[in-house]
């Protein structure tokens, strides 16, 4: 198999430039030990934080090595999770979503790269201040929660601030990117390598209910809207800028532009929401996928994704000069 | 120079495959055919719908070969633009912002491609189905009017319609593109060319305030964001789903989240806001500029700034190899 060499599989000693995204719920160790496997590098996604799950995949890692992310605001009520994590000797530590600084030196002093995650040019010089290994420059379009920078323009603002203020600092393109047209113009964007939530989502090892995966592949990239109406509902108490891309299904058409009347009736709608999340219902709770869903037409293996994605990447880039008249 | 040969180049017989935005007000026939005459294809922005002023810009673009666009829904009010602009015998004719089929007919009997700029999947078969010779999928990252859907996946996406259902109708990407790394990428997901708006926005010949270029150069990519408040505030009636994204000054502040206060003021506001336009103020009216303006450091001719996006992709793509390990 054709191999892709940056400056992100020098450093972290891997065959490819991927890595999962440490999706909450979603992301288990089956999942990042399989993106390890082929070559990328897996995060499990450390979420809203129950030392109990963490440990059980980090048990369904087993000897391979992956990394693990946090939600950094919820993180930060339950800092142990994070010295739990760094016991087990993570490849990389990722943060999103809050300042990443009050962690970094328990971080630096487990000897594990800081990988943290930016929806804006002020989260990326806090990056730097934190002193992070690696910036994933995050897009509107990716699933789950994040802001409103777009991937494409993003990323070469994020490159030519780290080349002017942190050039040793890696950078990663995060939202968009399901294939090997994707990785390829990333890197000619300036970015040393793709974070892929929403195409590994799709994935067997993923821990998503087959009802989600259909809708994934059911949907075209325009069904997707941001919205904060599921984390009203699951009552997690996420801060400005960040809401999260779903689905546009029943559900968010039944509250759309009715958040107050959600909060107000969520005694009743809380619980009605967990259990239809629970059961995969693809309408009347969240789906969480990103635009990228109009890109995926299948639930592959994780290993044959990072596979499928290099060799097209691989292609696209070998025959970039075909454009040169 | 060095060039990029696609096959829109091929098609139009350019020798870069960089076209203009038709930028209403700031798009006219000076900036239209400095794009030519450095290789791209110029389009006049026939905005919303002054027959003096679009015929002064065909003067302005003189001898040189430019193309044309409209703004859809507002020419529909005055459909004798169209026949207007196709006896000046256009290069190309764009429609973006509303249904292009019934104007079709029109254009074709006049033998000039069609583009059609597209911000769903829906508006790329409503192009197939008017006979485009060329789509633009549009990205929400773009300024001025435009969507919800990003460039990065919204281009792949569109490329792999196309290619099932009418393979021989061309793609642009827009959104975002602003330098070579951006055009480079745009060739990798798919894309036979871009449409740059923002970067050509902030050149010399753009019909432009200085202050609003001054505004440009000092944003950062973070500094915009899509509104309703601007097309208030000029009384324009601009249809689902479309907004515009805009700088995020104090007028935008100012009315955030009151837009039926806006429009309860509105006599008294519209005419304040003309004034603060027309005077170039930065703050009181909005200044029309993407997230790209976070790769925008100063105001060159516009065949500078192609020259530049032409230099720096060919580097990019020459070089794309070096990832292959």
């Amino acid at each position: 198999m054709a191999r892709l060499a940056t400056r992100l599989t020098e450093r972290l000693g891997i065959a490819h430039p991927i890595l999962s995204a440490p999706m909450a719920l979603a992301g288990g160790g089956a999942l990042a030990a399989a993106v390890t496997r082929a070559g990328g590098l897996g995060l499990i996604g450390g979420g809203y934080g129950d030392a109990d799950w963490l440990e059980q995949q980090f048990t369904a890692a087993g000897n391979t090595q992956v990394g693990c992310g946090f939600i950094t605001w919820s993180m930060a009520r339950k800092p142990e999770l994070l010295t739990q994590a760094l016991a087990h000797e993570p490849s990389a530590l990722m943060l999103s979503f809050a300042d990443p600084r009050p962690f970094a030196a328990e971080i630096a002093a487990a000897g594990v790269p800081l990988i943290c995650q930016c929806q804006t040019l002020d989260h990326v010089r806090q990056a730097f201040e934190a002193g992070a290994a690696i910036i994933v420059a995050q897009g509107t379009e990716a699933g789950g929660h994040g802001a409103s920078r777009a991937t494409l323009p993003f990323v070469p603002e994020a490159a030519d601030l780290i080349a002017r203020e942190s050039p040793d600092t890696l950078l990663l393109a995060a939202g968009g990117i399901a294939d090997g047209r994707g990785l390829a113009a990333a890197l000619m964007l300036g970015a040393d390598g793709v974070l892929v939530g929403t195409r590994l989502w799709a994935s067997r090892e993923a821990l998503v209910h087959e009802r989600h995966h259909a809708a994934a592949v059911a949907a075209t990239g325009d069904g997707t809207v941001r919205s904060s109406l599921p984390d009203i509902a699951r009552q997690l108490d996420w801060p400005k800028p960040f809401d999260i891309r779903v689905a546009n299904n029943a559900f968010i058409a039944a509250w759309a532009g009715r958040e107050q009347d959600l909060k107000a009736a969520i005694a009743a709608e809380a619980p009605a929401y967990r259990e239809a999340f629970a059961a995969g219902d693809p309408e009347k709770a969240a789906v969480i996928f990103g635009e990228a869903a109009g890109l995926i037409a299948d639930i592959p293996s994780a290993g044959e994704i990072v596979e499928r994605m290099v060799s097209e990447a691989v292609a696209q880039l070998d025959g970039a000069r075909r454009f040169l008249a």
